[in-house]
């Protein structure tokens, strides 16, 4: 079942450079290729993390989840990570009792190599689904990669975690935080939002803070709505997303107790930044991706209702289509407006492409310029804002247009 | 703005032959060039009723609907038609107070013209959003089209009010009724949802039964839910979705005062498979559709969450790519199954494609076969099967897959 790599084309979206990450103390990585599924390419990530490091996680919503989410919501839950085992070309997803004693094994094999407990090492896996974990090819690399660990890897760690990604995905930022600069590094994957041989969404984030897992876990959880819950590539939601924050604790800054202690407003926006950065990055590489759309909506009753409407413009294909074609047609954007369930007044929504208002009170703008809307969709960048005018909702998500490429990359046989 | 009548290529899914309808006593028909956009074909049907015939609807839930749209719902509440009136090219929503004056102007002279109150005439428009409905195109054919109306244009009129569709949509039955034989008849519209230029779902259905309005609603009503509630091109709903039931109370039954008396039987039966009938043709024309999918569920908690899970497959766009691709990606089901948000045990999960099993107790089926399973999927009819096992609800939807002809449709200039 070995395949080639992938060589897709870089994707039009792709940053024009990557970010440069310095080390983090406490973080050592290593990558390998263990073969599981590509062929020439790595394919499996480990992280070794200081003892004492703490961790928070968030996951797919999905109710078919993966065995390595699954095990990966037990750890959260202690809070304590001493490593991170990540391999590409297989999501371990829907394989039964094997798949849940794959996942052990790793973690029970990283944990003797290190010399920790197996639930102080989370894991995540992404590929295909099921298929059998080759359980073995990971647990017999492990004892090398974890010799070979070093902090400066972070570009290697994040090509070894990607699938259909054309491009590596990291972040970085620096905070202050109970007197002491600290550093926070992030990579991810992801192009669609699942399946055989690609997509899934996996997002890590260390930090050399002092934070206790109930603090780091409420910053994420506060986090994550804005950014990796705001952007959508096919509306389809993988069994496997995971995204873990982690904290080695090595800054050595005062310590911080409760998540409203205002010494932590530095960081929980600098982190917040870098979770959206990330998160944006995913759709910049969303599967066939060819534009970067970028929904406001405005004037709903509650944010929820708007990240709900929003999410129907994003989601649709019909207004995803239009865009890839250039198409300023704002009719499916009412379309969508008005399938998404919440209250709208078709007579007082107002529509904008970029900064063209496109329709106001019930029909086409008044002095609609077809080639300025035309032109305001034409770009690699595409703003779509709506105004409902009913009450104070906001919200704003994240989403690419719909190909040729997306059917391609999707509809063809696994092998 | 006007332009060639589209030539797209017949779709694969298409019937073999057309269904050829009877005269039914009290309903004739006239199609006619009003030049609303399209050139060379028609694009304006007028439906001349009996004085005494009753009418029930149901329409698009969508916040912005359509002025037809809502007109008809005033007109349905009286229950009285004496006209339908229905143009392709224009779909007259999101057209402000101008819009509602070109639905009223359309009324009024179609009520002038055949000696009837407006509200008697019912209204539909399919075609681009946004652009002003060019009335006077219509009330000044109307006259002639009255005139020329005829009891045997059934398929003239299906022609007449389509958009992208490929083929013209039609449907007969005849159901024992109260000590009589009465027909019914119908046809219908539509290839995506909704959209500029195409989809839209029109559907209107004409019988010589003599019911009562309110009975007709209930019927209809009842009708609705395993048939045109049940089929999903891409997810996206019309502003414009329309389906009217007329009886002209000419076959002279017995009468009938309520929707649960049992001489009703036949009759229901026949109407519920004709709705059925003319809701798969519309899937069977899907814009770009390759495939035919049935999609199934059993075992859900309730047939709401069954019907919820059917269709978080049905409009899963990695699912319906890989079947596009012939590809038996069960993975893709398990997550679909996974995002819907119904419950469902992984463990217990039982997945079809025809006959073959797939995948159960949360692994890859023993015994699974790549080549059977391929097969499966590989010819213009599909089925995919899901057993939640843990209910009994249960649920039955269609839809097709999703092809580069649906972004070659979708994703091109409007003009």
């Amino acid at each position: 079942m070995t395949q080639q790599a992938a060589t897709p084309h870089l994707s039009p979206l792709a940053p024009k450079r990557f970010a440069r990450l310095a080390p983090i103390a406490g973080v050592e990585l290593a990558v390998g290729e263990a073969g599981i599924r590509y062929r020439g390419r790595t394919d499996l990530m480990l992280a070794v993390l200081a003892p004492g490091t703490k961790v928070a996680g968030v996951f797919t919503t999905s109710k078919t989840a993966s065995a390595p989410v699954d095990w990966c919501k037990k750890s959260v839950k202690k809070g304590a990570a001493r490593a991170l085992v990540v391999n590409s070309g297989n999501a371990n997803a829907f394989t039964g009792k094997a798949g849940f004693k794959g996942a052990e094994e790793v973690a029970v094999t990283a944990a003797k190599v290190l010399g920790c407990e197996p639930q102080e090492v989370l894991l995540a896996s992404t590929g295909v689904i099921g298929e059998p974990l080759p359980w073995h090819k990971i647990t017999t690399a492990l004892g090398r990669l974890a010799q070979q660990a070093s902090p400066r890897k972070w570009r290697d760690a994040a090509r070894a975690i990607m699938t259909t990604d054309t491009y590596p995905k990291l972040a970085k930022a620096t905070a202050r935080l109970g007197g002491k600069s600290v550093t926070l590094n992030g990579f991810c994957k992801g192009s669609g939002m699942i399946a055989p041989d690609m997509a899934t969404m996996l997002a890590f984030v260390f930090t050399d803070a002092k934070l206790p897992a109930k603090v780091l876990q409420e910053l994420l959880s506060g986090g994550v709505g804005p950014s990796f819950n705001s952007v959508t590539v096919d509306s389809d939601t993988s069994t496997s997303d995971t995204l873990l924050l982690f904290a080695t604790g090595k800054a050595g800054n005062k310590p911080v107790r409760s998540a409203s202690d205002p010494k932590l407003r530095d960081f929980r926006k600098k982190l917040n930044a870098l979770l959206l950065d990330l998160a944006r990055q995913v759709v910049r590489d969303g599967e066939g991706a060819g534009k970067f759309v970028t929904v406001r909506v405005a004037g709903a009753e509650s944010a929820a209702a708007a990240k709900r409407v929003a999410f129907s413009i994003a989601n649709s294909p019909l207004v995803k289509t239009a865009i890839a074609g250039n198409d300023a047609n704002w009719g499916r954007v009412v379309m969508a407006v008005g399938k998404s369930g919440e209250k709208a007044d078709r007579d007082r929504l107002r529509i904008w492409f970029g900064k063209v208002l496109v329709a106001e009170k019930g029909e086409r703008a008044p002095g609609y310029d077809e080639e300025k809307a035309t032109k305001a969709v034409s770009g690699l960048e595409v703003e779509i804002t709506v105004d409902l005018r009913l009450g104070k909702g906001k919200a704003r998500v994240f989403t690419c247009d719909l190909t040729h490429g997306y059917i391609d990359i999707n509809g063809s046989y696994r092998t």
